[in-house]
């Protein structure tokens, strides 16, 4: 671990419980969610595969990803020049120059930047937000994060039909109440949806989150597993949360 | 109860648990199934309001929809001569037949039959089978219930699209592993998916059925309620698979 990277008076540092990673967030900005460190377990990275994440904030996703897998290499796009900026200290904190980059840009750009077809897996936990718009400040970059403000779910979908390889993988978590224009979108864009994961609070309640496997060119025939359910009892995490943040676990 | 519909001897009377109502089956062409119990307690029907079942079969979902609710009419539509007869049978020994119809013909041709827009709401327990074709006799009455034979989803979806006034509600039970042939087809004919429910057989497993809600016409959102969960303990149904089965229960 380094120790001559800035941190800011306003930033903090976490720590990922992961081999003594950390990460480095700015709680008036943007700071992870269960949502991140649950997509980072059900994404399955493969050895030697190049992983792209699309809107990478902190860079939690691929910090994770490098931490837990054996990818080859992870980069993570971010339009925020703050929050790319902060990301970068974090892979450089982390000693994790050689396997993740932060890049600088915008995923409508993203097939320009990295070129077609040039990643085995795109991973992303896009903005969730579609309706009151009016109600947001769009300067502001919690809404940038969470507001469909700067890209929205076609933008993702369309950026990561074009980056993946064929057959190559897409991994997202979003809101299950945007399951038909995810499906609906997944498919025309030709990344056919192959498996799906309701992520519920406790076993009898409805879903709260949604992780989506889709596959470039993939055959139709989608595989729902059983939910994940996340508290056993109030403040009481189930065997696979602890799993998926504390151990290699992968959803 | 009628005691003068004739009862052939390789036909058998089962009891619905519901207020005394009986279905007459032949276990050599198709006996229902959990499925059809569990769409009957999905589809929510208010009073007055018309409902067709199309591929009705023994006509399990309007009699137990006529036992179940305050809907004024239900009409079975039924393709196959001996099923439609059978189920007129059933309707007759309920003593039914001022509440339930059973109409022989071609989902393909319904609009034809009742003309666009005449149904409050349309359910469907559809052949589930898409692949393996060659394997199945498809001149077996088994065969047609289950397999893609005579209709596809497509037409299934086609064919209550036109039968719902605005706003109608369709529902249907199908398998998980058709999500995304559903939700790209109801979406393709204007019906939008409102409400999604999975069934499982018990709380920490993958589900094996599907239940789905559309609007015609609807606007885009969806609800994921909760899971159905059939058993508790092995052979011991929950408290909800009781209520569906012998109480008034909506699932």
């Amino acid at each position: 671990m380094r120790n001559d990277i800035t941190i800011h008076p306003h930033e903090r540092v976490d720590d990922l419980h992961r081999d003594g990673h950390l990460i480095i967030q700015d709680p008036k900005r943007f700071c992870f969610g269960v949502d991140a460190v649950i997509l980072s377990g059900f994404a399955k990275i493969k050895k030697g595969e190049n992983v792209l994440d699309l809107g990478t904030g902190t860079g939690i996703i691929p910090i994770l990803l490098a931490a837990k897998t054996e990818g080859k290499h992870f980069t993570g796009l971010e339009i925020q020049t703050e929050s790319a900026e902060m990301a970068n200290r974090s892979v450089l904190l982390n000693e994790l120059e050689e396997r993740v980059s932060i890049q600088e840009g915008d995923i409508k750009e993203a097939v320009q930047l990295f070129g077609a077809s040039s990643f085995d897996v795109v991973t992303s936990n896009p903005p969730y937000m579609n309706e009151g718009g009016g109600l947001v400040n769009p300067f502001a970059a919690k809404a940038i994060a969470r507001h469909e403000i700067l890209c929205s779910l076609e933008d993702v979908v369309a950026a990561a039909a074009r980056l993946l390889r064929p057959l190559g993988r897409f991994y997202m978590i979003h809101r299950p109440h945007r399951l038909t224009d995810i499906m609906v979108l997944l498919r025309q864009y030709k990344l056919e949806p192959k498996r799906i994961r309701f992520v519920q609070p406790y076993a009898d309640k409805e879903p709260t989150m949604v992780l989506v496997e889709a596959a470039r060119g993939g055959k139709p025939m989608v595989k729902v597993d059983a939910p994940l359910v996340i508290y056993q009892a109030p403040q009481e995490y189930t065997e696979e949360i602890v799993e998926i943040y504390y151990g290699k676990g992968q959803a």
